[in-house]
């Protein structure tokens, strides 16, 4: 699997008038970490215009799901439909500062699997001029984070356990990517390591923790919740990511590239995605030689023979169905 | 420049005895971190077996000059020349997260400036079946810095200082390797670029800050000192550790890669070196344009035609001058 974007791309999620108030509290949380910067290389004016240029790049565009659940939970857990300004400046930033981690993955998810393009543009280290810059500047945006919440929440009783809840996210992903970029490149493709419990192992760590659960928990401590005793909502959260993790994947080959904002490579890249743990599962003794032949090749003519292979088993239908049984589920 | 390592290869600083008793404080800070891995992911002994490895080859082999310079400060503070067992657990303990921070720093500068080597023995990225895995590990690296300063600090009355003095050192790695990065690669290569200031500007925010004074200003937050009260201190490691870098960048070109354990690149990798500051500051007209011809292009002859004028505009000369100053200064 590739690190979600697909189905969050070109998102304009919420209102346009909600969407512009976010942004306004995005361009103060910038403007404040470019006065941390200026502060630092006043002189170096495209060292500056570099970061606010950057910034803009990789942490806007997206559909801003995380963002927008910090808010919408804080919400429900006040019980209001509309935050004070304080109430929704913090429940933003809190936001933000997870659009700002997401970040920081995407930028260097995308240099590991050398993907070609991201919410509908070019992947920032495929910029021209760029390179492997990309790679500190994932790390400025990491630092960002930290900043802002030392900003806006230092003194906070609720401020240690924020700095945490940062850091365990960083390790969940670190983890899943670790899982995934071992399985998938250690030297000997095998696709015999692909299976179900491997795939829910990686999208838990890679995507479910951080991108799911993270933005409630987030909203629980704003809320002065004791986040322990919320592991239910954890394990539901984490249940929900993981079948959008599957979705991602279901898009990265079957989605309309316009729709998704980027090129699906996870067959090239020979990524332990959903569709191929199924098709393993479903195939007979030819079709899963097939798979062995073809799967984690560069040549359009074998990426066309897996494709071709999903359609046979009836991926789509699988999909559908599971997605179907999620919705009976609700 | 590059990011040292060639004057502190292949170190054993200090006694065998004594470093043989900082390992064993490594080995249990390494244990615990792979005890937080393992919870997570214990079903993958080969993930866990992969951050073993990935740890001790990239936080182990250098001369543990911050890891050293922790402990011998907290001892010239406490005025001992005995720490008590548990002081000598804490100060190595901030020595060690700064040798793992730095170790996250060379594995990214490996990779960002295609270094072929460090410490007399492949860059991490360049070993078999590593790739840029190396980029999620120096992920996985900076996270064990606030694991393991939470899982010892937490609670202590300095431990937000700590975070925030990890942060900062972060924060000015990252402007400084920005600075580099930009004024070497910007797309249009530049010479007139290079200047003393630019250079100091760089050698302060990517080397000296936390390579000198992180580690004295650890040793002061151990020692209950308000380190806002110790600006000249910050001034002088500064100064010393500009210094350091103008040693690094000398031997990248003159040292021996035997000794050093690198080979040097800086020429062909068109860094902001101290000697192609000096070159430019002392070349003529003719020399200028031998410079202009010949830096940051990879073939050989190229790189002896620039080797060849240091030595004509006597740099090893003015390198040795320079040192002799600084050698007085004292």
């Amino acid at each position: 699997m590739a690190t979600p974007g697909a189905v969050e791309a070109k998102g304009t999620g919420g209102g346009t008038d909600k969407m512009a108030a976010l942004k306004e509290i995005y361009k103060q949380l910038k403007a404040e970490v470019l006065e941390d910067h200026a502060a630092e290389i006043a002189d170096h004016e495209s060292a500056i215009q570099w970061i606010d240029r950057m910034v803009d790049y990789n942490v806007l565009g997206g559909k801003c799901n995380r963002l927008l659940s910090v808010i919408d939970t804080y919400k429900i857990l006040k019980g209001v439909d509309v935050l004070s300004q304080e109430e929704t400046f913090l429940a933003c930033t809190l936001g933000w500062c997870i659009e700002w981690l997401h970040a920081h993955f995407l930028v260097l998810d995308d240099i590991m699997d050398n993907s070609q393009t991201r919410r509908g543009q070019p992947c920032w280290f495929s910029v021209p001029q760029v390179g492997l810059i990309a790679i500190n500047d994932a790390i400025i945006l990491r630092n960002h984070v930290l900043r802002i919440l030392r900003r806006h929440f230092k003194g906070k009783p609720y401020y240690a356990d924020i700095i945490d809840l940062f850091n365990e996210a960083e390790f969940k992903v670190v983890s899943g990517e670790l899982l995934d970029l071992i399985i998938t490149h250690e030297g000997r493709k095998d696709l015999t390591r692909y299976n179900e419990t491997i795939y829910r192992h990686i999208a838990q760590y890679k995507t479910a923790y951080y991108s799911f659960y993270i933005p409630v928990a987030c909203a629980l401590l704003l809320a002065s919740e004791n986040i322990d005793n919320f592991g239910d909502v954890k394990n539901i959260l984490i249940e929900i990511g993981i079948y959008f993790q599957v979705q991602d994947d279901y898009l990265d080959c079957f989605g309309d590239p316009v729709f998704i904002g980027k090129i699906g490579t996870d067959i090239e890249e020979y990524k332990c995605s959903w569709l191929v743990v199924q098709a393993l599962k479903h195939a007979d003794v030819n079709q899963t030689s097939i798979l062995f032949e073809n799967y984690g090749k560069s040549d359009p003519a074998c990426v066309a023979k897996v494709k071709d292979l999903y359609k046979e088993l009836n991926l789509e239908l699988v999909f559908h169905l599971q997605e179907r049984e999620v919705d009976l589920a609700r």
